[in-house]
């Protein structure tokens, strides 16, 4: 089984010798309730030369507006553990909200611009919270390597933006999407899904293929491509669309055409549930 | 002779057999136009264990607010390298504003309610350039110790707490303000100050030693004690008072009498020149 701690000092206890020898840590954050992708990361970091995996389990309520889900998003420590054993983890770090925001805490990290388009937007002070926590659990755990999905894009593109921007001395990787067998991309929010909706959200991916092949297949056009996307989600009566973004992969600013690199991206709530999913285009 | 560093890779040439090793290192943060104050924080480095000590000299563009005299900071590296030599330190780092913000920079870093008060509140966004500069200086050089003046009060306050709000693994050192033979607190401003507001600005010491004075002596009324520093100040004819703020030295807020420990903190322009000093009532 993982060692399981919930302070910063026991995490150390376990990290400081593998500090002084200069041994690589590697990092996966997670808000627990983990699934296939999570487990993916974990591979990836053991496969990936560190000497011991990190996975942090915390539901950071800095990173949820008001009215978001909170209180009800799926919290499970001992099931996550399990996963956590299976994929070969060696710790598991599950801070209280107290241990990472003590009584006088005022301090926050955030970005211009990257933070406020796609789930920015939406999302009011949701990148703010995130960059604060994963700053704070970077400078907590000091990995050699951090694991991120793409599944979270805008999460990962912000993240690296502040690794470089704030001297972090690490590496962060950017790992595929895991997908359901019927192609859902894995997400912790997926059982909030009643069986209409779960049948419905498979519009999401199926719009994103649909677009991808149109886009390798030589089409440029943005409008071509938007209305395409909004066709095929629309094809689900339930499917409220938050955004649907073509843009650069790095600055997601729009894009005039795809012709470079280029993210296309969608957010898209069915019933009380947000799910997102994106594609990149080489 | 120091060695002069411009780049986060050099210095991170010289650092990295120290961070190895677990050696401490020692960090003085500086704008330059080093004088007896900076000096002092060397050498408190110099004797505090550090078995290297590293200056930094950055006039760093985020911490001024539109008008203020980013243009006109004095700036003599020249010099500043003689003075840390003379001082013992072993290397100064003088980045270029393009090696600490290059194209694409977006991140900062700010906190709630302290950085409101005081001097925030005269200098927008003034403490999230310092924050932002000095986590990015933080995580640059990792030191062990690192050592500010009492002179920048607030500074060293907003600066404490983000150390430990972002779980940064250092101890901050807030060093006693030194003083000219007449009692003006040194500052890299006071070249600024023609004779008339040379002399002038003597009442701010003045005043700070009078209501600590009534202080220690058993004088809680912060009515008073307010009255007096205003008083002091008023003879100087061409002081214009920014701020006179008697404060819990922690959360910089009001206190309603002098019981505890209370800080009492000025600043004044004279001309065009913004002094502040402080004393604590302990």
């Amino acid at each position: 089984m993982p060692k399981v701690v919930h302070t910063v000092a026991e995490l150390h206890k376990i990290l400081q010798p593998l500090w002084r020898k200069g041994e690589p840590v590697g990092f996966v954050p997670t808000m627990g309730a983990l699934h296939a992708g999570h487990v993916s990361l974990m591979k990836l970091s053991r496969a990936g030369g560190n000497v011991l995996t990190v996975v942090s389990v915390f539901v950071n309520p800095l990173q949820f507006a008001p009215g978001e889900d909170y209180d009800e998003y799926p919290r499970d420590l001992g099931g996550d553990v399990k996963v956590a054993r299976d994929a070969g983890v060696e710790v598991v770090f599950a801070p209280s909200v107290a241990e990472m925001y003590p009584r006088g805490f005022v301090t926050w990290t955030d970005q211009d611009k990257i933070t406020e388009k796609l789930c920015g937007e939406h999302r009011p002070g949701h990148f703010r919270g995130v960059l604060t926590v994963v700053l704070k659990l970077l400078n907590i755990v000091r990995p050699n390597n951090a694991y991120f999905g793409q599944k979270d894009y805008q999460q990962s593109v912000v993240i690296q933006r502040m690794v470089t921007d704030l001297n972090l001395d690490m590496k962060v990787h950017v790992c595929p999407i895991i997908r359901e067998a019927d192609g859902l991309a894995m997400s912790s929010r997926n059982v909030y899904l009643g069986p209409k909706h779960r049948t419905e959200a498979l519009v999401l991916h199926q719009a994103l293929v649909r677009v991808h092949e149109l886009a390798t297949g030589g089409e440029r056009s943005v409008k071509k491509l938007y209305g395409e996307v909004k066709r095929i989600i629309g094809q689900a009566k339930s499917a409220k669309i938050d955004y649907i973004a073509i843009v650069h992969p790095e600055t997601l600013e729009d894009v005039n055409d795809v012709s470079g690199r280029t993210l296309i991206a969608v957010a898209v709530r069915f019933g009380k549930t947000r799910l997102i999913d994106n594609v990149l285009v080489e």
